[in-house]
């Protein structure tokens, strides 16, 4: 059986199959989305959700089709004219193109791919109304310390702290009280079928929407900040949602917080080391990452001394499969996911086949 | 077991829970969207839809998250000014709202909720861009007749006619060569779980979409009309999407095609003329839309004489579940769907237990 250590989607939760079936019997893809049933699998999503990440009840959250709607919808609330943003890698750098493709003044700050910010080291001018980044960096694997991204929220008090999280968590940990908007996609630490973005607001984001609603400017029709947050409180969807997502969202979660969320991140940990410590190892790869401090927990890039297809096709050979380098680097990196999916056993049987390809 | 005839989210087709045990045991929900794997199963879904409703190799088919999205990026896409719209219920007005919510300059021709429209009839004036339209109407029960929409194509040729038929489809029959885009969800006439919208255009609408992103308008971000069409072209998606959707909605456009649409069509016009039948035959409802040809067969809005809720139990006693009318109606009126997936014994039992209530 082939196992997914791909960046995502990836291996999926080894629960979802099972309720995917409890809730084809139960009716529940059936539902409408403006029914009492419907909200009680909403609560309960959200509920589980805010247990396992320690989300305050003043942060709201909301459904939406994938994590770049998050950052149009976030850019179209929020923004008037300057949005900042620190580039390192095609995911930092989507978030800027989406804020000058809706017609605002984005700044980037770009370092080269693999590197990383120590974002409070920064100085971003006064106009600047949002500051926007990408704390796990998939195409390059550079993962930011929540703490330090958090501590722009320090010095920038009066700008909104949008967060890109897509492939930090469950794994990463962030002090939420200290950010205006953490979102991510399903189909990479929750291991669930892609489909389903979600976010993590504040109520400064609510208010500058509501305020810049006021000034005629398009802010994002029937997904507006406005209109989701105006559902959110009824526990619905503005629109008919992903409920399969929203569903097995939940019961991903509460798996996780049965296995207790420290014990996952404390495992993943342990797992990264594994795996930076094989690719020390091989004769084949190293680290792309060279600092240590940006050296993402979560998705590693590999670069390769030989063609990625080689070391790919070798994995996949134990059946295991990895993805390539992003883009540019499709034909001299690798990356290997370790989500919480990810177990020991893939792991372990990784560190053994990685490092061997120029030995046999 | 309970069985749906709720107009959508509706009763699950009965291939999809083994359909998609079969798909997480391949592996498919943990393809990258940039895979040949992936690339696969968007022929395969794209070949089965354009059989199942014979849609010309010139048209393209693009997949978004909800059908509220479909309208969106094609007004984003296509109006510089002004869309018009015949607005005879709740969605051809969220399609009007939308525009205006986009900065456009909508024109609504409203009739009143119940009606409908001979589109040929109305006079457009010369500076308008679209014309939008809902064929079948979820909230009232109004179904226009696909050619007498079409037919708006050959009065106007210069304009681009945009077609919601969200609950028409598959059962209504469109010439594609006289529309520019229809676009439909697939929690409807396809009974998969909500989470996908589907969109047939005309290469004048991605021609249109190409024009006006040489105006510095904002036309959709990463899911504009001309992302849409460049990743098309590659069999992929703007972003990681729906698999799940895509997927199924492969499978259960093959599984129609078995059956063969003719005789899907045939049957459901069948059980529509059956519903109306009972609802005549019934002393406590009467069916909201007078005019027979206006009389959709898909989604049939009953008006209640009695409070929709004594109806609504009633049928739930028989383990049949029917919406409630839509906002306003929901006291008055009950809405019962007649897709593919309601079978004849869910109709027969239908149209024995709704005429009963005063009498027993």
């Amino acid at each position: 059986m082939k196992r997914y250590l791909t960046v995502g989607p990836t291996q999926i939760h080894p629960i979802v199959k099972q309720e995917f079936v409890n809730a084809i019997n139960n009716g529940i893809f059936s539902l409408s989305h403006r029914s009492a049933g419907f909200r009680e699998i909403y609560d309960s999503t959200c509920d589980s959700l805010r247990n396992l990440l320690s989300i305050p009840a003043d942060r709201r959250i909301f459904f939406l089709s994938s994590a770049t709607e998050c950052m149009e919808r976030l850019l179209q609330g929020t923004v008037e004219n300057k949005s900042y943003h620190f580039v390192n890698g095609c995911f930092a750098e989507r978030f800027y193109n989406i804020s000058k493709s809706l017609g605002k003044f984005p700044i980037a700050n770009h370092v080269e791919f693999g590197e990383g910010f120590e974002p409070c080291n920064v100085q971003i001018d006064n106009d600047v109304e949002v500051i926007c980044l990408t704390q796990n960096e998939t195409s390059t694997g550079v993962m930011l310390n929540p703490e330090s991204v958090c501590s722009l929220k320090e010095k920038y008090p009066d700008k909104l702290l949008l967060i890109d999280s897509v492939t930090g968590l469950p794994y990463s940990k962030f002090d939420y009280s200290k950010t205006d908007a953490v979102f991510f996609s399903v189909q990479k630490g929750f291991g669930l079928p892609p489909g389903l973005g979600v976010m993590i607001v504040s109520e400064d984001v609510i208010n500058r929407a509501s305020y810049l609603n006021g000034k005629s400017l398009s802010t994002g029709s029937y997904n507006s900040i406005t209109e989701l947050d105006k559902n959110a409180k009824k526990s619905e969807t503005t629109i008919t949602p992903n409920t399969v997502g929203i569903f097995l969202l939940g019961k991903v979660c509460e798996s996780f917080l049965n296995t207790g969320i420290e014990k996952i991140r404390t495992e993943t940990k342990q797992k990264a080391e594994m795996i930076y410590d094989a690719i020390s190892k091989s004769p084949d790869v190293y680290s792309f990452v060279q600092e240590d401090k940006y050296k993402s927990v979560t998705t590693i890039s590999a670069g390769c001394k030989i063609d990625s297809s080689v070391v790919i096709n070798h994995l996949a050979d134990y059946n295991l499969i990895v993805s390539q380098g992003y883009k540019s680097f499709s034909n001299n990196q690798i990356r290997i996911a370790n989500f919480p999916v990810q177990t020991f056993e893939d792991i372990q049987k990784l560190c053994k086949h990685l490092p061997e390809l120029s030995i046999i």
